[in-house]
């Protein structure tokens, strides 16, 4: 499939999904949105995909909306066209990447703006280079927050730290942001790819599964009873249980040996 | 109008709500609950009014609910008395604040006990003086928390922390406080004022409907399912893009100059 | 009561709980759980008891359940036991715990990994001896968690940081789990069982009811909407203000003397 704004490569179980407008910092247009939908729908349904690495082209992770859109824009029109914006987005990648059956991975390679830091927090993992930045920034242009950001933050950081970031915009250095639980890992711009393609390949590697019932789990913590909760946790537990990964690795424990999983 | 328990000064934009019971350490009567309701509808309700803050009069911020009126009760009286006084406070302090549609910071000069460590974190923005500690105290009296502390603390400092500052009543820092996320900001008790007296005009020139939306956005992340959230999210977005506000902040892009924020 | 696979002490008004399988690491079999739920059951019908202290002999805390038991198990069958199993974890020790109307403390005297993590969370306290180390362990055996570590994790440590603990199972130290909020307090290991003891002697002596109820409000602090948080708070803090240990509190007070606590 032939893409204008994204790159989209399969290097062996692992998809990357490249944000391709350099040149405007990889922000959001509804035909960047599209696309990016059409390769997080092909990393779902291809089985042989077993995780996917989410970066961007430049000096940039990604900035946002395009606000470059907006100039010929105002009033109901701007609004129709932001909602219709995050619709898109939301649907085509936010959810996508948390509906994924399988561990998805930012690689954070420059600055990353508005929806731009709902796009990280809404991966799996988070590798940043340790140049980046991250900043808020919606409220300089006196908008919400859109792309989970405002459903992420307050999770991460606390609510009290996630209303001073969008009143404020400070940017977040990647260290600060890792202190804050926003970011996993910080490495050198040059190990930024390296570091990620590794740390993909080898939970390309993992019980995806597994991987994928525990992303579920984990997603519903805040808002489960506890008894719920132990109940979904049983039920997953037994299916994993009930898996071939699970069953090679009990024979690889015992054999004393790594175990080579499937996935399934 | 004329306060007697509370002290309400508006200054341009900004509306700033002084606890006055300073020789009872602004500590929680059915009076100061009702006037401080008083001056937060007229926050609420002033459109010209744009950012509130809260403080104290006098060497504490807050120290909870006025124990010695509980001298002369016991047992089921005791039981009515804070019963009826914890349902007021919550009507016409905690609620009003996070349901005001625009910032609201607890500028703490001092001890915040009990209902004074739920009525800061019910704040969006807390700004601590140097020497302030906070302490729950509950547990001293053998009663459970009142004005939200068991709802914003456990958010903000997590389960297991909640629960030992709860069981064990330790004086934390403002500097604690604020690695704990309890606290944005710590300045010199004579820096406190004019620090958050300038914050406060800042917000108060911001897009404050944009503020609104989110401040609504954060509160909901951590009951709000996913896709709910971004529903919710792009519906926000479009809202404050159809606004003056955003007109403006494009305008002011475009034009390399400062926006001037009309609030709506 | 005889057990085979704990051993339950009462020590004055503390309850204390010894997983007693140390060749096999406490690790979790439907024995032990059926007796850790028993000795759980008299912890919560006996009045006299007011403080429950979790731990374990030898040389670990809990291993998780009890992988040799699943030697001779693939597939549906190794499904079918470890759903059962959880179930029983969850019904016996998880949800007890959490419901129990006293506090509950883990004195964490060596490695816990898979459900001993979420056995640990789930006590409202945790100690940990210093060389003690946290690991997920899940993933290597690809299963997903259980006995509430998905759960309490991301509500604790933040979804990202959860996310990576259960994808590459490094070992956390007690002094990590610590800045992460997992753990209250580390200890040398000979002063693990002393300390816990004196600490849970002094809860015992607490407003046990005010802790039931406050344990209460802060495990629905992250699915109550404010609005029915405030309701609760309020009702609870009648309910405590009611009690006798309030009335107790109140005269220490004005006494200038200790309190004298009954529980009720």
């Amino acid at each position: 499939m032939g893409y204008e704004t994204i790159q989209f490569e399969r290097d062996g179980a692992v998809g990357i999904l490249t944000l391709n407008r350099p040149d405007a910092m990889n922000s959001l247009t509804f035909e960047l949105v599209s696309e990016a939908g059409q390769a997080l729908a092909v990393c779902e349904n291809t089985t042989e995909i077993r995780t996917v690495v989410i970066t961007g082209n430049g000096r940039a992770f990604c900035a946002g909306a395009d606000v470059s859109t907006l100039r010929d824009r105002a009033g109901n029109d701007a609004g129709r066209f932001l909602h219709e914006l995050a619709d898109a987005a939301h649907e085509q990648m936010i959810l996508p990447i948390r509906r994924m059956s399988k561990p998805v991975i930012a690689a954070v390679n420059g600055v990353a703006a508005g929806a731009g830091v709902g796009l990280a927090l809404a991966c799996d993992l988070c590798v940043a280079a340790e140049q980046t930045k991250f900043v808020l920034a919606y409220s300089n242009v006196a908008i919400s927050p859109d792309c989970g950001t405002s459903f992420f933050l307050p999770r991460t950081v606390g609510p009290g730290k996630a209303m001073e970031l969008y009143l404020f915009n400070e940017p977040i250095t990647a260290q600060q942001a890792q202190s804050l639980g926003m970011v996993n890992r910080v490495v050198a711009a040059s190990e930024l790819l390296p570091t990620v393609r590794d740390m993909a390949q080898r939970l390309a590697q993992g019980p995806t599964m597994a991987y994928g019932q525990t992303k579920r789990l984990l997603d519903r913590s805040f808002t489960n009873g506890l008894a719920d909760h132990l109940h979904d946790e049983a039920l997953s537990v037994g299916n994993c249980a009930a898996s071939g990964d699970h069953v090679e690795a009990v024979a690889a424990f015992l054999a004393k040996r790594s175990p080579q999983f499937k996935g399934r």
